[in-house]
């Protein structure tokens, strides 16, 4: 039956990939509420693919945000139940004039499949679509019982998927759920993600005076919110590049020396890492490697900031108002609300009496680590060196999935994290791509792991 | 003459707003490429007008950015020679949604007519032009000699103005220049400002990753050029609120106890122009009051910052860029060339490896201090006396006219700086205005003016 499968999507791939373009043509960018048609249009599109793939039980549900999809195909009840997630929204394409081709107009160019999405996720979990229609065409069922949960609101902080997950416990009942929305270690090294950074995303603004002032005027005696700004935000770092927000390591679970050793054993090559995305020095918390900086340790970076005069030539204001998007990346045992609270208190205290602080959060979520004995991360492993002829590193990743710490905590279920991507598939930046080669992997790794999975007893 | 030219401003008063408003219309941008045609069009605007008052040598000289327009009524070689300067280029008039009416549609409220270059300067030139008129209407002759010089890049660093005058000393001699492009010290109390601040304003941006990366896959080990630009900033000022640029201070010419007793004898009241301007408290340098702090002392304000993501809701990008523009205040004898060069070793030698620096000088002037006993100083003082019931005080001002240091350099002029502005009137803001009674006021002193200097021997 697996044989047949590969075969299907051997013969098939070349469509697979005219129906990928024809997803990421739609600019389904859920961070503005000016693309929400366009987050619909996603969803109705996919809940459409899965009925034509003959899914018995396909859904758009409403959300106060965007819509989630649901899609299920029952096999028989003995056997173990998949939960497939992934997100079907994406980040904003800006700058758009760093892009090489339009972000919603899909180009192949050496291989690489270029547009919005093509990784970040509309091509990773478009392969467990493919997978599952290889299945279906030609055995006419699966291996598993297997239900796809895709959202449309990951890139805007899942609000409204939690309390989705907690209002259809039934629906979502399984044994495991499984998300192709992260990085292989290197190109040719699979990898399967054991843990996860957790976010706290915050939006502060500091208004001085009640309206833009001449600098020449009024400067010297009026406090410049975008001075006073910087101090701030200067001051979330000591010299030692640690988070000085008080009480902010307080729950930082520390490196285990195992943990520690399996990080210097994997083949990471600090040199080509660097010259990857054109730095020549870096700056890691004192004490810490790079890919230990990255993925097993906190952080916080500035992902915006704006105040005053942006245009040409130069004006002569002393401005308002001035503000800041920040983000923590945390791990465990952080928790985002306390962090976000710690946070609020570092500005508050700080922020002088020349200025009003405004001070808003944005979103959280909570990291995670999965214990890689499980059954299901064992089947993965397995999948994935059949395809690649290696068996996978288990590593750490940077980023956040924050849907995988609701997983657990509100259905109890582990998430297996096999990832396709790579650190230079430029996500969430212009030119973001997927290798047409690992979206074939993909496939035949999720085609060898729904077998393998399926034959566990339950 | 003087009597017949005030009754005929008198009669023509609300002709003379019309056609002010006409020129307002113009948005005559001058920092934004973008608007150049509408910078040439307010000056043929003010070629014509001259033309049609009778103005016998009219030209509108080309520069090689915006044009200068030249206007010229000799009366007679033993008179003395008074030459206008003004600027009929205006601000951007951004943030537009703060106006209460459209910027470049001038409406008159409770007196005051909006738009944006009603007070700065364009209201201020004209009643030079308005006074010109009012003699030539009447007496069909002027008290003096009268040239105009008015520039079309004064909000864009007067760029292609000290050239145009070292070009044209003989076409521009004069015995004295007067200025109308200041404040009065407060409403009802008239001042002639006999000290100006100098501007050293320059751009800085910081290059961290070649491209925008996503602040969790990178985040801990890449250093955030917005994280490094806010550190470079807040090292800017220290504890005591001075400027810590090695040397700053160096050519800093102390307040005399002679000076700092004026500014304690001015009617300065803290309260409300803190009220005024929506701030509850205040920040100076350390041992300075408000007013010297605004007047007469250097300063470093923040007028504009940019870096990644600045649109709805969160996007965790780790961006490539980040850039800010700064400007310094100067004040005698502080040189704008020496203090760009010490602000550009200052973020050289700051900037870390990680980044790269591209530092620009966008635009310079000089401070400038004017004897208070020049015989135009006098005939000024004693015009704006009869008009304003009171003698007008000897002030400092915050702001930047560089033109004023130039005329001293290159004609071996002093500038009379009589100004009619109020630091209300918010000129470089949303909402900036002119009360229509110092129009008339301002229109009045220079008639009187003009009898006064001209009856002095040469």
């Amino acid at each position: 039956m697996t044989e047949q499968a590969l075969s299907y999507v051997d013969t098939h791939f070349s469509r697979f990939v005219e129906e990928l373009k024809d997803l990421l043509r739609i600019p389904s960018i859920s961070t503005d509420p000016d693309y929400a048609p366009e987050v619909r249009r996603a969803a109705d599109w996919l809940a459409e693919h899965f009925r034509k793939l003959g899914f018995l039980k396909v859904e758009v549900f409403e959300t106060e945000g965007h819509p989630i999809v649901y899609a299920e195909y029952t096999v028989d009840a003995t056997r173990p139940t998949v939960l497939v997630y992934g997100h079907y929204d994406v980040q904003p394409p800006d700058p758009l004039e760093l892009w090489t081709s339009p972000p919603f107009e899909p180009e192949i160019r050496d291989g690489n499949l270029y547009a919005r999405g093509a990784c970040d996720d509309k091509g990773q979990l478009f392969m467990h679509v493919k997978a599952a229609e290889a299945y279906l065409k030609t055995a006419g069922t699966l291996p598993v019982n297997l239900k796809f949960l895709l959202e449309g609101e990951e890139e805007s902080g899942s609000v409204h998927l939690a309390p989705f997950i907690e209002a259809h416990r039934e629906l979502l009942a399984a044994d495991v759920v499984v998300i192709s929305d992260t990085a292989m270690f290197a190109p040719g090294v699979p990898s399967i993600t054991y843990g996860l950074r957790g976010l706290a995303y915050v939006e502060v603004e500091l208004t001085g005076p009640a309206r833009d002032l001449h600098s020449g005027v009024y400067g010297g005696a009026v406090e410049n919110p975008i001075n006073v700004l910087a101090r701030l935000i200067a001051g979330l770092h000591d010299e030692d590049h640690r988070i000085t927000i008080p009480g902010f390591y307080d729950d930082v679970r520390p490196l285990t020396e195992e943990e520690r050793r399996t990080f210097r054993e994997l083949p990471f090559d600090e040199k080509a890492w660097m010259e990857e995305i054109g730095v020549s020095a870096v700056r890691t918390e004192k004490g810490y490697t790079i890919l230990e900086a990255i993925t097993a340790r906190p952080t916080l970076d500035v992902n915006g900031i704006w105040g005053g005069y942006q245009g040409k030539g130069a004006k002569t204001v002393l401005p308002a108002k001035a503000g800041a998007k920040i983000s923590m990346r945390l791990v465990p045992d952080q928790d985002p609300d306390d962090i976000v609270e710690k946070t609020r208190r570092y500005f508050e205290q700080k922020t002088p009496p020349t200025c009003k602080l405004r001070f808003t959060s944005l979103h959280g979520g909570h990291p995670v680590l999965v214990d890689t004995r499980h059954p299901a991360m064992q089947a993965a492993a397995e999948a994935m060196a059949r395809v690649f002829g290696r068996r996978p590193y288990f590593t750490r990743e940077g980023g956040s999935i924050p849907v995988v710490a609701d997983f657990k905590r509100l259905l109890g279920l582990d998430s297996v994290l096999m990832g396709f991507g790579l650190n230079s598939d430029a996500i969430h930046s212009p030119d973001e791509h997927f290798g047409l080669d690992r979206f074939r992997q993909g496939i035949e790794s999720i085609v060898h792991f729904l077998e393998r999975y399926g034959q566990r007893p339950t």
